[in-house]
């Protein structure tokens, strides 16, 4: 989008003017939009001020930390696609880096919409997703990273038995030998389909005893190994992986919101139900008691709105 | 394309017939096609005929080597991504294994024509392109070859100089330490854009002396550092590496078919012209002509059409 087609309305700040003018504009809006059901796709395609505001925000962003509430209200208003490209951009970035969200972006979502993120990406940054991965991890991290951000998975659900039993061999005598980096692994789990990587992994526990990610957790501490344990439950049970790291965002010292808002903000609409139920299957309390016990304000009445608060 | 819903006119062959009368009714076909422009992008769509022979003759391919002259036609009906789908299912089949065509194809296209054949590839395959190289390879190989078909460069062409020099310099350790699979220098053929990698390859001639694929040489029976030479000009200069490859086919002893059928149909229409300056450039004589020399009949007349005979 070019700002520069745009007829901007008198009333919208400036980007020289003040953050609190701008921050006060979005409490009025935010407020119209609850007003208005959850997809407010209309809204966003016919309002030049709201896309003026996005991108003062995002600019905002860019610069320095913002409120929770500043944050949750951004990445939710951005398209899915864009989301992901300004959090995989994020989470390569010294300051912000985060190797989970760029596992969460390469391996929860369709291929299709991975391909458009990285498309987002570029037409925002003029680099690749890629070549930012690339450039900012090392070693280990690189070796599985990289890949996995590339990759454009099948996603049918034919699934070959034969290389199933073969792989599954492989995986189990490469992680015997702890050769977590090993070129066959990676391969294995970065370049097959969701469907073949299941059977395969449903093989290995059948034939050899254990789930991988517990044969994964000889030394609980190592963050490759956590990686690859994200990794493995980003591809085969997301909901499961959400639901614990909500857990771990809520229960932590402090709350971690950066992690509660990507988390809610990402799943709304897509797999939340399912989040929810993993969530207080493991827990023992829904997940909206857990969120209203652990924030307040403008930023919980929105992690509730999307989460779908009192729909379950 | 599913056959199923294709009302096929009594007079086209059943698969079960047999392929000489195929074969005959294909030539009267191209007797046709050559009274048309060379786009002929209606007839394929309007003809179910034409459909249904280009599904019996995939099959055939896929089944038994063709003439060279079949080989042609079929190329030349695919649509360009299938027929980079088609040529990068074949190169990593293990009697045809090919790098140079998974490279080729891998940096040669644009990215997003590389995307369109992996999309294309998936529906014809049922596999992904990315899961087939990495498992039909292996060592330094796969390495390189993963790496390059699934990343989804840049295309702008700005360029970041500090960041050229400071590769350019990574890159020329690396290669003096003959660290050829060395991460960082994968890395930086892999994932940057075309442009920035000009930069930095240019800025490496300037700063250390040797053109990079100079440097390169230290083996030339290596196949591996063939294939990143091969990398490195499909990259920066594609024209030269095709009109280099077409000589390598015209004077081998026997002729390569194969690539000279390749090259000739995935550039025609592409940059033919600029392969033809730069093969008269280098071998004192035009295209055609070496064609000429060097094949005959129907064959040689398709090729003869498709370089655009006499047009320079």
């Amino acid at each position: 989008m070019t700002m520069a087609t745009l007829t901007v309305p008198a009333q919208v700040p400036s980007p020289a003017e003040d953050a609190e003018q701008l921050r006060k504009a979005f409490q009025g809006l935010i407020s119209f939009c609850f007003s208005l059901p959850l997809r407010f796709e209309l809204m966003k395609c016919y309002s030049v001020t709201w896309i003026h505001y996005r991108e003062e925000l995002l600019k905002t962003l860019d610069k320095e930390l913002s409120s929770d509430f500043e944050r949750v209200v951004l990445l939710w208003t951005l398209e899915p696609t864009e989301r992901d490209a300004f959090l995989a951009n994020e989470a390569t970035k010294r300051l912000t880096s985060n190797n989970w969200v760029l596992v969460e972006i390469a391996c929860t979502r369709s291929s299709l919409d991975l391909f458009k993120a990285k498309h987002a990406y570029q037409a925002r940054f003029k680099r690749s997703l890629e070549e930012d991965v690339a450039y900012h991890t090392s070693g280990d991290f690189r070796k599985l990273l990289v890949p996995l951000v590339s990759t454009f998975r099948y996603e049918g659900d034919e699934v070959n038995v034969t290389l199933a039993k073969s792989e599954a061999k492989l995986l189990h005598e490469k992680i015997s030998d702890k050769a977590y980096n090993d070129g066959d692994l990676i391969r294995i789990l970065t370049t097959r389909s969701k469907a073949q990587l299941n059977a395969t992994l449903n093989h290995y526990h059948n034939e050899f005893g254990n789930a991988i990610n517990k044969d994964l957790k000889t030394d609980p501490k190592d963050e490759y190994l956590k990686l690859l344990r994200v990794t493995i439950k980003c591809l085969t049970f997301p909901e499961k992986y959400f639901a614990k790291l909500l857990r771990l965002a809520i229960n932590k010292l402090g709350t971690d919101e950066w992690a509660l808002t990507r988390v809610v903000v990402t799943r709304a609409e897509i797999d939340m139900q399912r989040i929810k139920e993993e969530y207080q299957r493991r827990n023992s309390i829904p997940l909206d008691r857990a969120i209203a016990k652990d924030t307040s304000g403008d930023y919980e009445n929105m992690l509730l709105a999307l989460i779908g608060h009192g729909d379950n």
